[in-house]
């Protein structure tokens, strides 16, 4: 079917789907639903199951699932993975040990990015996953372009099936956005200006300088720039400035009355 | 404790411990078992639970853990997620909703980045998790320098508790390891010399020519190159060569007897 139009009218029909899951006889129902709940997480769909061992539909699948009954809605049911993957013209095969055959190896990082690549919505795309005990099948993997093999511990590399949904679904899911790093959750404040800032500390080392802290005169310069590394350091927003002068103006008031 | 001599040796004691992961009040024995699994998946072993639901030691545990036993073992239990913490130098917050909080957030690979680079062996370094259903009070979260926030798929956001901790300790492990990206499994053989390449190439297009696919003679450089261009995509083996060898002569054998 690759390349009719047929095809590309699905692709416009569901054009979020990302790339097929097709878990191929898989044991646990429990393991079912939790795969479908990573791919939920991820912003995938597509959920193809393979002779799954206690039939279809099944009821621990769903009560694993937490919610994500619309992948288990969707999922459909094959008989064997050549018929399962027909539609599709770009396949993985996940496996955990180093197989006795020729073919490029990826980690799902670098998966996530050649799906983006080959279809922006990764429609065409699909990777398989083998039953818990014992993995995929020769045969099986033979119909993928690639395997997908997670970097892990090598003395404890047996990744649950969900698991290994997740990780993979993991990476297609941010291959698509951009990581932020490290923000700062501002609680509806703003950061502070510089302005706002240096009233602050001027406050601070006057408040200091009247209480006698600021002792000998010499050091004062570098106290005073310790100090005011230590507020720079916490990115103050406006709204902590102005709770730290409440702060300060009562306790000037205590030591008032104290003195 | 920080910075005293007895961490320091503490710390030498367990230098590839990696961060602790901290499950503070977890319901459920299975969560903590498959969290234990991914924490060895990913080389992680400080364990540290505070009021788990259901007692400790929880045979439930024990069996989701698919023989990550160590980990368990191992596996420290506290009253108060203060005395779970007070070792650590730098605390994160795992944390599914923006709080009313300013802090800093960061995705779980900024934060293994910023780990990795705090102490190498990240032993004094922590991450919190809440429990189950209702994730970490306030009053754990601002024990923390900063939040880690999952990046998910808004609309389906809720992330098992264990998947939780293996996105948080898979970016641990893979921060210290370089992404190969895309490799060839070569299955024991090396790659074809261009040599090699040459030599197969020329006796099938002499095979061809013999055979009459080449035809007309003004189009034979176009279809040699686009018969070579799938053979050089497929990266082939020094062993593949010579099957590709040998199955031509055998197509050339049964040529020579039908004709």
């Amino acid at each position: 079917m690759a390349g009719t139009d047929h095809t590309r009218e699905s692709e416009q029909e569901t054009p979020a789907a990302g790339p097929a899951i097709v878990l191929v006889t898989p044991q646990l129902g429990e393991n079912i639903g939790t795969a479908s709940r990573a791919m939920a997480n991820c912003g995938l769909s597509d959920l193809r199951l393979v002779r799954p061992r206690d039939g279809w539909p099944n009821p621990t699948a769903r009560a694993a699932a937490s919610g994500a009954d619309f992948v288990l809605d969707q999922a459909r049911i094959y008989d064997t993975t050549e018929e399962a993957v027909a539609d599709l013209r770009h396949l993985y095969a996940t496996s955990a040990r180093r197989r006795d055959m020729v073919k490029p190896v990826l980690t799902p990082r670098a998966a996530a990015a050649e799906m983006r690549q080959i279809t922006p919505g990764g429609a065409a795309c699909g990777v398989l996953f083998g039953p818990e005990r014992t993995g995929l099948e020769n045969e099986d993997v033979v119909l993928a372009q690639a395997l997908i093999a997670v970097p892990l511990n090598p003395a404890f590399s047996s990744l649950n099936l969900a698991q290994a949904v997740l990780l993979v679904a993991y990476e297609w899911h941010l291959a698509a956005i951009p990581d932020p790093g490290r923000e700062l959750n501002l609680a509806g404040s703003r950061r502070a200006t510089t302005e706002e800032l240096l009233n602050l500390y001027r406050r601070i080392e006057e408040d200091l300088i009247e209480g006698g802290f600021l002792f000998p005169p010499e050091k004062t310069p570098i106290m005073i720039r310790n100090l005011r590394n230590i507020f720079q350091r916490a990115d103050l927003t406006e709204q902590e400035v102005r709770t730290l002068h409440g702060m300060l103006r009562t306790l000037a008031r205590r030591r008032n009355r104290v003195g």
